[in-house]
């Protein structure tokens, strides 16, 4: 058997990245406010199913990385805004790259479950038809 | 006050990827197979802290996402190789802009945590940091 050279271990800062930024729900906090939404309310209804717990929670692990801050405004009532740092807003490369790559390959199990997707091309992508497109390449 | 017209909801497609990759191993498995590895124990090799349990769990939801395939050489002894499909080397943008971000971003407890990375450029960016590039924004 031939040698092989051992790869190369994960390196910890991007494992730390991927995990920060895939952590249940963070992606599509971050996506909603990446578009615009600042406040609670905003970014809760455009997540579906995040409840404000979580959205709390969150938050609050996001401000600790340094990638959002809580500005507290002295109107009446006290508006409260969370705004992306510079940190964060350098995600938007990362949720573009995982868009294009969303329109291109998942499937939802209902199409109508993203109006805004309609006229997005999808390709169906089954086990089978993977091991197929591996034994012809 | 002004009319605020409502922020649009998260696409379900971006959802779904965005915490198919971030989920807990996933994407520095992704990230060691992109690189290469094909074989189990390379792979475990390469994760720091991943079981043998949890990465054949891992392996095994990237199969049925299509992502990955599992293919055996009738060798003596049998040979087992883990493959990404297109969809998953498509992947390789996602990886590339976390990786990209991370290098920038992310600081590690110790630097000699990642002896790859000693000589990446890395920003400090704390909570008050940040709340300060915000207010000179």
């Amino acid at each position: 058997m031939a040698l092989r050279s051992a790869p190369a271990a994960v390196c910890p800062r991007f494992h730390k990245a991927v995990e920060l930024v895939g952590r249940r729900w963070t992606g599509a906090i971050l996506s909603t406010m990446l578009a615009g939404a600042t406040r609670f309310t905003d970014i809760v209804h455009a997540v579906p199913g995040l409840s404000d717990r979580l959205l709390s929670e969150r938050l609050k692990e996001l401000e600790n990385e340094g990638i959002v801050v809580r500005q507290v405004h002295p109107d009446t009532p006290v508006r409260i805004e969370y705004l992306l740092t510079e940190k964060g807003r350098a995600l938007s490369c990362v949720t573009e790259a995982v868009s294009i790559w969303a329109d291109k390959w998942v499937e939802l199990e209902s199409p109508s479950d993203c109006p805004a997707c309609d006229e997005h091309a999808t390709t169906t992508t089954t086990v089978e038809g993977a091991k197929l497109a591996i034994a012809n390449a």
